[in-house]
């Protein structure tokens, strides 16, 4: 039987260009960083024209903006419901190492740290990258951590005067170690299971026993 | 009285060559970063031969370990210090919270959170860099709030079944927003002094919530 292939129409040529623009601009990003990174590259490595990127993403830095925010929707859609399920939550210490786990999960993906890095790398010459990725990647998750825990207050299953305190401390007790070792030391020998496990458990216990009720 | 200037010995000299590379070694790596850092640029700045840098520094990356070094030297004192109070303690919550200013001083110095971004920002080219500064920066000072909570456990003051993940706990309930902020969001607007009190007050009674007896 012939195969027939339906003509592809102009709206899903601009989508399939347009996700081609965004996957050669992460690999460019990646690979020289932010400041070395040249809209020529990406529309080489894109195999499209400069002005066709150019009529995507209005400038360098829109582009950099929606990388960040495209690899923070699938985290920040499991932060929100992690912690949205937190806040009715009928087993807390599960439901708060379900958010753990999904915290934690972060450490298993080398370009979402690898990002970080360049974001980090570049904060002094582009303060306003920086701040895009601390007001879409990092606060975000955090406010939403706080609402499930200022819930949990009213409920009287924890005890946090200062919610958005608690959800950084929550936060900090699980990812301060592993996301520092891997920001220094790469991201070659991420941590196993086992270490998500330990990792999981030893920072929901001492959460629960500084906020628990 | 006429004031007799000693005659600058070679001992001198180096010493002050020596330190000049350091310091204009320090403005190229910071202005810089360090892929792109020359030690021309440094001989340069530092108005001494490219002979003379390499004289004193092997290579590149020797200087820059030389740098972290130098900036970590009077952190690591003074943390090796409380920690080492610490065991000692006849006040915990007070010795605690010395110990959590002397973490938190970090957040106002400038020069070390600029250190900090470029070593992070090159990690992934430069592995052997991060993994100084992990071991030289980040490991040493863990190490040594982990043995001033031994102590306090051994004596019932604290209960640390593992003390050097309640030492990552510390510093993470400490330093995990704050850092975190800095790294991002630059270092114009860093915590002052009440905004450091607010960190070491709460971060302190989380962990005592959380480790104590």
């Amino acid at each position: 039987m012939q195969e027939i292939s339906p003509a592809p129409n102009e709206g899903t040529r601009s989508a399939q260009r347009r996700a081609a623009i965004v996957d050669a601009a992460t690999t460019v990003f990646l690979r020289q960083g932010y400041a070395a990174a040249s809209m020529d590259e990406v529309a080489k490595l894109a195999a499209v024209s400069k002005q066709t990127v150019y009529k995507h993403f209005r400038d360098k830095e829109t582009l950099f903006v929606h990388i960040i925010q495209g690899m923070m929707t699938s985290a920040d859609e499991a932060i929100g419901n992690a912690s949205a399920a937190l806040g009715d939550s009928a087993d807390l210490p599960r439901d708060l190492r379900t958010l753990a786990r999904v915290l934690l999960e972060s450490l298993r993906k080398p370009r979402v740290l690898q990002l970080r890095r360049v974001v980090i790398g570049e904060a002094e010459r582009f303060p306003e990258l920086g701040r895009s990725y601390w007001n879409l990647a990092f606060q975000r998750g955090i406010d939403a951590v706080a609402k499930g825990f200022t819930q949990l207050t009213e409920r009287g299953l924890l005890d946090t005067a200062e919610p958005g305190i608690a959800a950084h401390h929550f936060a900090g007790l699980l990812l301060w170690m592993p996301i520092n070792q891997a920001m220094f030391c790469g991201t070659d020998d991420l941590p196993d299971d086992a270490a998500i496990d330990h990792l999981t458990e030893v920072g929901v216990t001492a959460f629960l026993a500084a906020y628990g009720r």
